[in-house]
This record gives structure tokens, sequence and C-alpha cells, in this order.
């Protein structure tokens, strides 16, 4: 007895140590290797096992990506395809599609004819809707089948689909109607001559509601959903109610990630796909936003050279005039991150933001008053002129109370008027805080200095 | 039988359209209501069934959770609490802490003596650990347990506990150790007199590595624990390696967007948990980002300074010298915002990063040749110097080729020496390329037309 039980200690300990490499860790030693020895890459490649190869290829970085499959025979391609999720083979193949359309279809027409159904019905779905995500393997059973068939569709799908996790049990009626969504805890309880309709009329097991979403849903959606609902699963239907796939935790983790990547690169002036998706696609994406960028850069030079003649005589405000509109820039793009963060996690809309503007100009103001007073001082004690200290704080006040403003403005108008707030906030706010700081700095400069 | 087939569908239906509201959901129209009617809020809220109480409360904005909680009976918030799992239990028992000691003192010794001591047990674990994540509850079994046995526990579980869910049975040896964990899917192709010693011994079956970590593990290695492996349930065990508890894919949603969330905001000079907790906290921590980034501003300053002589002679430096600092800015976030990203997902580090920076040079390069081109010919038009268009053009070439190298090497380097990339690395970028811009620009001015 002891020692059995020391042999499944010693069984445990050995999995924690040495636990099996995921593709996404394999992925980062190969590329390694690429960068390396592009030889020994790909003897490597030619060695992963067959079950593992397509998970591993789609976490390599684009340019290696295309490389790689490239080499690999369609047949290999095709067996090693049929191991993957309908919706990963779906998404595998519309990615090798990009970079060489004759290898993807030679290898479409390999696939099994079940294969190339589920992805001819799932590559029809635009990417940011529900039908896109879903895998169409899951384990069904009618209301009229017992528990003990349902047992040996258990056995079946494992051997058929090893790879496929069987989270719960769909259970649909005659028209294909999604009924209930039961946990195998429940199953479990129940004898072998049970029908599913007479498990599920249990008032007291069926406290699952069969949640489901449309294949049209959009994707954002479906990940609100699982969140607030805390879901593992949740079932995908067509238009006629009818169950047509699953969407499982595994793709919420990446599809929050991206989400969250996406919005945070679209603030920098980047664009997620485009970073993705080549070093030339990404350098454009970035170009386009410094253009952009260049437009609102010229409305704040030609506020200055409005006051060419001030600065000629006060050179100082040449000197100070960065730091006005940079805390200006600094407090405006505090206040568009929280706001953006707000809208996009619904906590606010049009309708009900004012306090957060409230609050936004309020800090601007606080913070606005005690750095005037900061940078008051040390001007003071820089320049020696009392005047140009006053002025650099009333500046400084002015513009930090307006960022916080406009900061929180501008994401909900942008919203309101359906444009994306990620993409066009920032952009707009250091249009208006370079401007304002420039504006109100020099021409306050010019009223009270000259 | 079509007519009760048809009672199921009306069953379906009204469940798809009249979902339950979320706790989230609550808590966002009762925000609304204290907005409108402060008096009708406290109506609601005593109002609430105890099972949601809690979960409701929790999601309210700090200002009014703390209003709401206070005016609730130790003894119903008690009970309330008694309905969450152990990890949200002694979240919230925390949070109240920090508004009212007193309170939460009076309602932990009404508490059962089994939850007093989870709350004492998870208590103990920074929030940056595992620990602190994991629930206690959970169903597990012995080795020699048979499956009847496990049965009768997992109807004891539902009655005991019927908002924790049952997502795999945790099989356990004499001293605690973990040795399995199994899934009801398969549990249920067992015989009821079948040993979980037996079940486990079944090859077929045990394909479920029982994946675990320490109390003391850090949160963020669970979580990518978590994608990486696509996992839904880890256990968590202590130094002696036996069980203590389980953390679960929807602790993982949270977790995710709160890393995201947090490092978003960061990056933007504003504090998650400062933003979370209140108004003056939230203008505290952005305050001190505006401190740090005047120090900043006033190198820029000084450098500007130094040539004052000749922005007296040419007051059109003045005018075009915000372009060249900001495109530089701009150049450089762009890099931050991609490289602290891979940072943080792990994808590169300070050995393999080469390729990264390189990647961010050369599109400094070639977006800073088409840049510098683009703004020699506005300054040409506008200005009417070709010496001036000249200059601008190679300071905006090397300042954005800059920015490129330094936007990539920021991160890492505080990443190298232990910082955090997302708070600082906006700071020292914006100080680099402020400077660089300014100092290119002018010297060049200097040199060449003067």
């Amino acid at each position: 007895m002891t020692d059995s039980q020391d042999d499944f200690r010693k069984h445990e300990t050995s999995f924690a140590t040495k636990k099996a490499k995921t593709p996404v860790q394999i992925a980062r030693e190969l590329r390694l290797q690429y960068e390396s020895d592009v030889g020994i890459f790909f003897a490597e490649i030619a060695k992963l096992p067959r079950e593992n190869l397509c998970k591993i290829l789609i976490e390599l970085p684009s340019a290696i990506f295309e490389e790689a499959f490239s080499r690999i025979p369609h047949k290999k391609m095709a067996k090693a395809l049929s191991y993957l999720a309908s919706d990963e083979l779906t998404d595998f193949l519309q990615r090798i599609k990009q970079y060489d359309r004759d290898y993807a279809k030679s290898t479409y027409h390999l696939l099994a004819p079940e294969e190339q159904a589920e992805v001819s019905n799932l590559s029809q779905f635009p990417t940011d809707k529900a039908g896109a995500y879903m895998q169409m393997e899951m384990l069904t059973a009618k209301l009229t089948e017992t528990l003990s068939q349902v047992k040996q569709k258990v056995r079946i799908f494992r051997q058929e689909k090893p790879n496929s996790p069987i989270f719960k049990l769909f259970v649909i009626d005659a028209e294909q109607h999604l009924v209930a969504i039961l946990h195998f805890t429940d199953l479990i309880l129940f004898d072998d001559d049970d029908t599913m309709k007479k498990i599920i009329a249990q008032a007291t097991i069926h406290h699952q509601k069969p949640l489901s979403v449309h294949t049209s849903t959009p994707i954002e959606k479906v990940i609100q959903l699982f969140e607030e609902y805390e879901l593992s699963i949740i079932a995908v239907v067509n238009d006629q109610e009818q169950l047509q796939g699953r969407i499982v935790f595994e793709d919420i983790y990446d599809l929050i990630r991206m989400q969250e990547q996406s919005q945070a690169l679209k603030m920098a002036g980047a664009d997620y796909e485009a970073e993705e998706e080549s070093f030339s696609s990404a350098r454009k994406a970035r170009l386009q936003w410094l253009f952009i960028n260049l437009v609102a850069l010229c409305c704040a030079a030609f506020i200055i050279s409005l006051y060419k003649e001030t600065i000629e005589q006060i050179v100082a405000l040449a000197v100070l005039m960065p730091i006005v509109a940079a805390l200006g820039g600094n407090v405006g793009n505090q206040a568009v991150t929280v706001t953006v963060r707000k809208l996009a996690l619904g906590q606010i809309n049009w309708k009900n933001a004012l306090p957060v503007i409230k609050q936004e100009i309020m800090i601007g103001i606080m913070n606005g008053i005690i750095m005037g007073a900061v940078v008051a001082m040390i001007t003071l004690i820089w320049f020696d002129q009392p005047q140009l200290g006053l002025v650099i704080a009333i500046a400084i006040m002015i513009n930090l109370a307006v960022a916080g403003f406009i900061g929180s403005m501008i994401p909900l108008l942008i919203k309101k008027f359906g444009g994306d707030p990620a993409i066009a906030s920032p952009l707009f706010l250091t249009t208006a805080t370079d401007a304002m700081g420039f504006f109100v700095f020099l021409a306050l400069a010019e009223i009270i200095l000259i």
C-alpha cells in the first residue's frame, strides 16, 4: 500500500518538474534556432510530431511561418491539420492562403470531406463575429437518448478526437434546438437508462441555463458574456436557433489579451494586425500615424509663428513653451487613457459620463495649480523675472484644466459619432493640448510682458 | 411527444431572451440609481438577495461601496458573506477593512469557524502570489475511495456549496499530495465500486497531468501557465506539496484584463489601483508622474536655452523645433509600446532582442527619411529657406532613427536592471527624444545657418 502510494508520488513529482513543452515554448526555441542556424531549424521542423506540427507553426512570426510551412509536403500538412479543432484548422488555412493560395487550395482538397465542410462553413463568418471562433466538434445528445447511449458517445468521441476536450454535454431536441447544457458532474449521479429528458426534468440539477449566442453575434459581446457570467463555455446557434458549435474558455484568454493589446497599440499609433503581419506592414501603419500627427504638429507650429515677434523679444518663451504644452499633453493623456478604458469596458457611455468628466476637470485644475506654482518657482529662480513666472503659472493652470476636460470629452465624442476612441483620441488630444498650451502661454506673455 | 418537445423549446427561448442579470449589470444600474436618487439606492440595496449581495457590492465604485456596506447590519453581512467562495470572502473582508477596521472585525467574528480559518489562511498570502487567488472549496477524493463514495461527496458538495462549481476531481494520497486531476467525463465511464487508484491506473484515461503551482508562485507565472497550457483549472500546493486549493478560469479572465489594464495605465502615467481606489489617490498618483515628467522637461528646456542666441537670430527655429521633438517622441513611443508588450508576453528578453532592436532602428530610419523629406518640403514652402529645410530634414532623420533605437533599448535596459518597463520607459523616452530633437535641430542650425 505505502509502496504504491510512493509510486504515485514519484509519478506526480516527475510530471510537475518535467512538464511537456507547450507549442508556444517550442515555437520560441525554433525561432532562436532559425536565427542561429536555418539548416538545423528545418531539420527540427521535419522532426516535429504531426499532432503538434500546426499548433507550433502557427506560433512562429510571419516571416518564419511562411518559409516553414511551404517546405512541408501537402499530404503531411493535410494529416497534421486533421489534429486541429475546426476553428483552428480554418484559421490555419486562411493564414496559409495569405501567402500561397495554391498551397492552401491543394492542401484543402486533401482534407477529409467533413473537414472540408467544416472549413467552408466556418470561413464564411467575418473575423469579428462569434461564428468565426466556434469549434464545431462537441458532444451532443438528443432528449430521447439514455445515459448509457451518452457514455458510448463519450467513448467514441475520445477515440476520434483525442485532442478535443469535452467540457459539457449539449442536449438538443429533434430540430437541433439547444435545450440544456449539462455538466458531467451531474450526469454521474444518474442511472444508465435515464433519458436526457428525465435528467433535465430534475429541477435540482438543471441549474445551468443554456446560454447561447448567434453566429452573427459580435465577438466583443461574446467576450463580455464570458467575463460577466463567468462562463467556461457557450453554445453558438444559427438564425433558426439550431446548435452550430461552441466557444470555450481557452479562446477567451486569447481574445481578452488581443483586445487589450490591440487597444494599447492603437493608442500608441501602431496596429496589432500590421505588427503581427510583417515588418513592412508594421512600418507603413506606423508611418500613416506619423503623417496624421504631422498635420497636428503643423497647427501647433502655426500658432507659434503667430507670436514670432514676441519670441524674438523674449527668447525665454521659446525655452519654456514646450513645458506648458507637454504638461498639458500628459494630463490629457492620463484622462484619455482612463476614459477610453472605461468606455471599452462599458462602464460609461455618453449619457452617464458627467461624473467622469467632472473628475478629470477637477484633477486637471488641482494638479494644474500645483504644477503651475512649481514651474513658476523654477522660472523665477532660472530667469529672475517674476512676471514671466506669473505668465507660465497661469498658462499651465489653464492648459491642465482644459486638458482634463478635453481628454475625457474626446473619447466620448468619437464613440458617440461611431469612431474608435483608442485610435483617434491621442491624436486629437495632442493637437488640442499643444495648440492650447502654446497659444495660452504666448498670448498671455504678449499681453502681460510686452 | 411533440408537445413536450415544444415545451422544452419555449423553456429554452425564455431563458435566452430573459437572461438573469449579472452582479456587474446590477451594480451598474445601482450606480446610476445612486446618482439620481440616494434614497431609492439604499432601498434597492436592502432588497438585494443575500446570495448575491456581496457579489454586487464589490462591483460598486469605492465611494459608493463604502457607503453601501456600512449600513448593512453585521449579522446580515456575515450571512451574505457565506455565499462567497473563500478567496472572494477574503477579498471582500480585506476591502472592508480599508474603510472600517471595526466593521470588518465584528463581521469576521460572526462567520462560521471554518470560514474564519479560511480567511485567516488566505489573507496571509501577498496579492502577487498564487495563494491569494486560490479557492479552498473543491472536491477531493482519496486514492482508496470508490466511485460511489465520490458520488456521495458530489451530492453533499452540491448541497453545502450550491454556488461553488465542481470542475474536476482532485485525487490525493494519504498525505494530501496531489496524485491526479480527473474529469467527470472520464469518471462516468467507470463502475461504482472502482477505486480512484484503479481508475487512474487506466492509462488511456489518465491523460490529464496534475499540473500544480505553489502558494508562493508569482501570479503572473500562473496566468502564463493557464494561457500556454490552455487550462481551465490548476491545483495549488504548499511547500510540502500538499493540496491547498484551486485557481479557476474565471479568475484568469479578470487577471488577464487587469494585467493589461494596469500596464496601459502605467504607460500613461496613471496607476490601476490608485484609479480604482479613490479620486484623491488617483489624482496624487497622476501628480507624481507630472513631477517626474517636469524634471525631464527641464532638461529639454535647458538644451533649448543653450541656443538662445541662435533662436533670437532665426525665430523660425522656435516655430519648427516642436515638430522635430514630437515626431521623435511618436516613433519612440511606438517602439516602446511594441517592446514593452513583447517583454510582458515573454516573447523577448535581453539576450534575443537584437532582431527587435534592429527592426525598430530600420523603421526609424525609413520613416525618418520619408518624414524628413516631407517636413523639408513644408519648411521650404512656408519659410522659403532651402538651408532651413535641409537642417530640419537631417534633424528629423537622425532623431527618428535614434528614437527607434532608444525606444526599443529603454524597456530592455529597465527590465535588465530589475525595473518595471511599463512605468519608466515612456518617461525616459520622451526625455531622450525631446533632448535629442532640440539638440540636433538647434546645433545643426547653428552650424549650417549661422
